[in-house]
């Protein structure tokens, strides 16, 4: 059986991965992680997600990439960007090499474990503009898998997969849809209120909404 | 003043490369990682070497990859091996990742803190055999900042910088006497006694021993 690391946030678009990696037989180990985000309340959808698609392990690892400071997300003091989805360049909410850090534990995850494979959710059609969401990013870092490891030198693995690439968001929305996801219980918003409820204008809720209205399906998210 | 994040484990190589970042005039911060390493007396050598040469900043990074296991460095049922440094192969000090994850947290700090450069004691003429010491690894990092960063697309950096890359231990070693470093507070070992005394047998105090014999340097290590 083919085992992998899964990454897991909590939203949209890595619940849709885990139903995906589930359809296609995959043994799986979800990885999230408590970095100080502002949106912490994904965490708790992490769970929720992983109990109900009954993972082989669940790991919430702490992470404190806050202390550096730097993005929206993490530092108090900067304000999540509001209704500005068009705007241009990356946006506040970019966290310094965040995708970089998170495939970088991953991968130490998945070799421990012997995973021939990393699953992530990444999408750069209907994205905030953040490079390490992009194609070439993933690419680099499969490199440095394969010249930095010993699994990667020895038989190239572990291998990263990222299903969502070249989906639009409404592409991704029906696709979960058909595989079970209950896309109620995933968490989107990068500014969420303390009951955890959307501000419903991020731009990860605006991409979020405009997907359900794409795909033409009722939008479940709790917008306060 | 060009910035750096200097990674500072506490042993021989990142201390010279400490003091040759301090010798370029770099403004430096320091980063330790406090990963579960057995042994952990190295951070306290970080601490003092990272006074001694007056760093902007200090930054002891918490990061549990002893939760993945799969290493005899962080796991406490693999014994490290002795006298073995001619065995070929990685060896089981190897840790699933290690500088992969230490780069890219690095990286995280430098981009966020607007540093220019990340130096690391990486070496690859005697070293243990791990594949993320090489320089194939890091030419496939950098690719990772330029691709996957805001500041590596904006202008190219952090660039990382491997001083050590070429040089033999004795060189590192004859390179650190001239620049003030005192050796007598670095640690090596892999599995020093709870007085942080050094085995003398690891692969990693084989190298060191050798280094000090070869420069013609008497080695100030205590040795239990």
């Amino acid at each position: 059986m083919t085992r992998a690391v899964v990454l897991l946030s909590g939203g949209l678009d890595s619940a849709t991965v885990l139903a995906v990696a589930r359809r296609e037989g995959r043994q799986i180990l979800a990885l999230s992680f408590d970095y100080g985000q502002r949106h912490v309340s994904e965490l708790e959808a992490a769970r929720e997600i992983a109990r109900r698609f009954a993972v082989e392990e669940h790991v919430v690892f702490p992470l404190e990439l806050s202390r550096f400071g730097g993005s929206a997300l993490t530092a108090p003091d900067i304000a999540v960007p509001k209704d500005a989805l068009e705007g241009g360049g990356i946006p506040a909410t970019y966290v310094p090499a965040r995708n970089t850090v998170f495939l970088s534990i991953a991968l130490a995850y998945a070799e421990a474990r012997s995973a021939d494979e990393i699953w992530l959710g990444v999408n750069a059609i209907d994205y905030s503009g953040y490079p390490d969401c992009r194609p070439e990013f993933i690419d680099a870092f499969q490199q440095v898998i394969l010249r930095g490891t010993r699994s990667g030198i020895e038989d190239g693995t572990p291998w990263i997969v990222a299903p969502l690439a070249d989906l639009s968001k409404a592409e991704i929305i029906r696709c979960g849809i058909e595989l079970g996801v209950d896309y109620s219980i995933t968490r989107s918003c990068y500014d969420p209120d303390a009951a955890g409820r959307a501000c419903g204008h991020c731009d990860s809720c605006l991409l979020r909404r405009r997907g359900f209205e794409d795909a033409g399906i009722e939008d479940p998210t709790i917008y306060r």
